[in-house]
């Protein structure tokens, strides 16, 4: 695959992932940013993680082969909306947003339906944001799922899913429904709890908070301008999947009260089990 | 220091990277080990982590100088008091049991006051357990927290210290009742919900669990044996933290039902403070 042009709008940790990737991997003659904070764009210009950097996306978008949204997930429908009226026919679109449905409705209702546009999700991340953390390796070996709907092209969804093998990553199509139930269970509920459990542990304490601790809550530190949004966005699957973590914590809870060791190990034999499964 | 022998009763991972430790550092001329498991002897003997290894400690003991307890917490006290009645008087007793109170009683109603006898707790630890998983840097840089009571002597006290700090770990002194409650929040709360969100990921989602669920979740990887025991020890001040716990989780509910921006800022945001602080 060859791009001739690359857009990436918002250069957070994502974008400049994207726009880092492509330029490692020659993927892009020429890698256009766009943010709304002058700061992001000179620090991408002066690093080289993009050739040229603009605040509005509208002297940005038309000699774009592609373009990737990686803005808040509040944000991107709207900001694909303005890509897509700005940019020339055949150019496409894209988006790294971590929740799928409310997004691809939002611009299947707003664009018609020749409209080059496939949602994506990378399954990569860092609990550090901003494009000064930006990685060249971040999606290698990585699962980008690009979600399919009525609407999508086969041959948008085959050349966005060469853009992503070309950046190293794996790429698996789903629905945006199945999409978003799935990362509640993967991404959301786990951010949410490890939030909760650094927001409890009490003052005095933090010497004493090992690996243990540190991994479990690792991901508390993610940006909530990244988060809030997304927790927002899915909050139907996400409150389904808490009903079922509060479940099996009240069933721990209550082994605990009777000192019931034998239900106490079948509840962390299974937990050790699933985690086991899943490596390093 | 210098230790003639040193005995370590039970060869996990702790026991056995105690083991490690101190020879690498040179610290014991001879290190005994006892298990009930003739194959983490053999393999502790084969690989050289002991010089001689019993089933039992009755041959174990009476040359020893010091002696460090590693098995499961329901099982030390136990092992500390026979450890006690075989051992040469001026022989030091130590433990490595994540929980301090019920030992530390358990321990002193049954053995004369000037037994000399300090529990510990190293600050370190694997999601992979087992004599195979023993590190000789597991404790470099970790704190090892001692606990001190109306019985401990402050002879032992620092003979118990200069052998944390000759393997290469920070030591500081806590009441048991305080460490009790401290490691509630930082190590056995986290451990139950990360086995929670382990056993009640549905199947078929584990190709979606990325970097973030996989850090959450690493600890649920810890043995049953260890941790259910622990769990039990400490039920009290973890079901306050539990409890602590589930309010902010019904916090997060609350403000995801009522589609609260504010509010899941506010959590978020205090959850990454505090996450923030404790560095890498």
């Amino acid at each position: 695959m060859k791009i001739e042009t690359l857009t990436v709008i918002g250069l957070g940790l994502m974008g400049g992932s994207v726009a880092m990737a492509a330029r490692k991997r020659a993927l892009a003659n020429r890698v256009i940013g766009v943010d709304r904070q002058r700061e992001a764009l000179n620090f991408s210009i002066q690093t080289g993680i993009i050739d040229e950097g603009f605040l509005e996306p509208s002297e940005a978008i038309e000699a774009s082969d592609l373009v990737v949204v990686c803005t808040p997930v509040d944000q991107i429908a709207a900001d694909v909306v303005t890509a897509a009226s700005l940019c020339q026919p055949g150019t496409l679109l894209t988006d790294v947003g971590s929740t799928k449905l409310g997004i691809i409705k939002a611009v299947e209702n707003a664009l018609p339906a020749d409209t080059l546009f496939v949602g994506g999700h990378p399954l990569a991340g860092s609990e550090k944001s901003g494009a000064t953390n930006s990685r060249p390796d971040l999606f290698e070996g990585r699962l980008v799922i690009l979600v399919s709907t009525a609407k999508t092209t086969s041959a948008a969804l085959d050349r966005i899913t060469e853009f992503w093998v070309s950046l190293g990553a794996n790429v698996e199509v789903m629905e945006p429904e199945a999409h978003d139930r799935a990362v509640a269970w993967t991404s959301h509920l786990p951010h949410m709890v490890a939030s909760a459990l650094s927001a409890v542990l009490p003052r005095g304490l933090e010497a004493m908070c090992a690996t243990g601790f540190r991994d479990t809550t690792r991901i508390a530190s993610g940006d909530p301008l990244t988060w809030s949004p997304i927790l927002l966005e899915n909050r139907k699957p996400i409150l389904d999947s808490l009903s079922q973590l509060d479940e099996c914590l009240s069933s721990i809870r209550q082994a605990l009260m009777r000192a019931d060791r034998r239900s106490l190990d079948a509840l962390l034999t299974q937990g050790k089990e699933v985690r086991d499964a899943l490596g390093d």
